[in-house]
């Protein structure tokens, strides 16, 4: 059976948990990492028995072995390796979000269509089964109309200036890094709807980056209620309330667990019983589109990743 | 021993858990209840042994034997009743909001100021062990310094013209009936202090009523971010964020455990095991301060009803 032979762009630690999941995938493995860093991208070869190291991210783009490429740099370096990447003629899945800049995201779209390549953002959490479960409760209508989706994203990241997540020039911020996820949900559970109206109030560490920022983001009869944050451990749910219930996911960028309530009563209960961090779903459906020859997912298409980005540029349009 | 003796004007939903709780009282007795509906007064007196029954407010507040009054109708009636009962020289608790416009909270406590009766706004969420706790702990900087407060109240009340929850007349609407809880909460967590900025996402029933209100309070580095509805049931917890943890107090409202959190793990519970439904702290607190000739409570003094009361006018100014 033909795999989709997998190369890695930036082996951080992100690259980690991905490395791990191909314990658990399929129609994929894993036969290179480049890194700048020839000692980083050794280390980390060795860890995952990876045969091929690059060090530059170039030769691993010219390795005529390699259907796909997984970038997982800082937010400000995707532009360029996603380009790449595609003029290379590769498969690229990029790390959410794609790009930093709204604009960017739909050039590379752009492109890839042009090209002919497949591309698609790293939006993993999507794919995970507690995620899709939601999805269905929802589309089967067992918790009504729905009103309300709130979700947060926090954990404490220390200050530290020579940090990328603080520092401005690296795309820096916890909207970027960690509140990403949240609008990703409620693109997700309000199926792209384009918001009316948008409340953001924004807090800034000293470099200069947002260390804290509540979103609210207002529908026809609709809102999306979104907490991110550098600076406070958050309790890290994602809920979406309807009209007759509501589902309360915790901890849902990993998801493992949901819970459909009723009132006071929780009345159904779905369990992701997987062994590995959550990457393998993602992994195993992008090698599936290109074993099946499809250019774009159909979990993550184009239409979500160009809208995701508008939502996330019209938030910072509104940091001071 | 001598104990308070109150009487109940409005004998509704809530004066029912208020009278059960007399049974875990110490300092005050029950002793009349008075309703324009002299059917539903006598089941009332009934139903708690109450020996006098009122069929005029009047005549209730005429009662020399009456030490403190209970007022419990809908809110748009609190302002003449309160005014009634402290013209009769009488101790007057007021279920919360104390008033529906904030200038009438002020002319009630300038009257009770003056005319030397007591006066408090019925908060009685604020004098639970739980939320008592709460405070305790964010004092003693177990979550250092609060960044948020999160809080929900929202249950589904069926539309329906002819209840006094959706009659614009009656002082209607989910913020006057159940949102005002948040607002106490975020109030009593940041201590009074007056927000900065105020956003409102609020939609409307049919009869013209707030039927679900999502409000950020911005403070000078801190945000208050509450919901509330009447067309979803919400998870109703109350959540203070700090720098170095988080407590979490599900159904707040009526609280009988709160949770402290140091990043995933709960490193903290503080349990109430009482066996009536949390009225009975302050009505023991209110005989207590009657008893020992307080004019005022130190739990809810003046100032906090006429913030929660000034806050909420402000959230209300932004409904279109």
């Amino acid at each position: 059976m033909k795999k989709i032979k997998w190369g890695i762009i930036g082996p951080g630690i992100i690259a980690h948990s991905f490395a791990q999941d191909f314990a658990h995938v399929t129609k994929g493995e894993l036969v290179a990492v480049a890194s700048r860093n020839e000692e980083r991208a050794k280390k980390f070869a060795d860890q995952y028995k990876i045969p091929k190291v690059y060090t530059s991210y170039e030769s691993l783009c010219e390795d005529p072995e390699i259907d796909a490429i997984y970038i997982a740099t800082p937010h400000n370096f995707h532009y360029d390796q996603t380009l790449l990447a595609l003029q290379s003629n590769k498969a690229v899945l990029c790390e959410k979000p794609l790009t930093h800049i709204a604009e960017q995201t739909d050039e590379l779209i752009a492109f890839a269509e042009q090209s002919g390549n497949y591309l698609m953002e790293g939006m993993w959490t999507y794919f995970l089964p507690v995620i899709q479960k939601a999805k269905q409760w929802v589309k089967e209508g067992k918790i009504g109309k729905v009103k309300h989706v709130k979700s947060e994203f926090g954990y404490p990241v220390p200050y530290d200036t020579s940090s990328r997540y603080y520092d401005p020039k690296l795309a820096g911020g916890a909207l970027l890094d960690m509140g990403v996820y949240n609008v990703a949900m409620a693109c997700f559970f309000f199926d792209g709807k384009e918001p009316s109206d948008i409340h953001v109030v924004a807090r800034k560490a000293e470099s200069g980056v947002d260390h804290d920022v509540t979103t609210l983001l207002v529908y026809e009869d609709e809102i999306a209620n979104l907490t991110t944050a550098f600076r406070c451990k958050l309790p890290n749910s994602c809920i979406i309330i309807g009209e007759e219930g509501y589902i309360e996911i915790p901890d849902f960028w990993r998801a493992k667990e949901c819970r459909r309530y009723k009132m006071e009563d929780c009345v159904e209960v779905f369990e992701d019983h997987r062994n590995g961090n959550g990457f393998e779903f993602e992994i195993e459906a992008v090698s599936i589109d290109l074993l099946e020859g499809r250019k774009s997912s159909e979990v993550v298409p184009w239409e979500v990743s160009k809208h995701l980005q508008s939502v996330m540029k019209k938030i910072m349009e509104k940091f001071d």
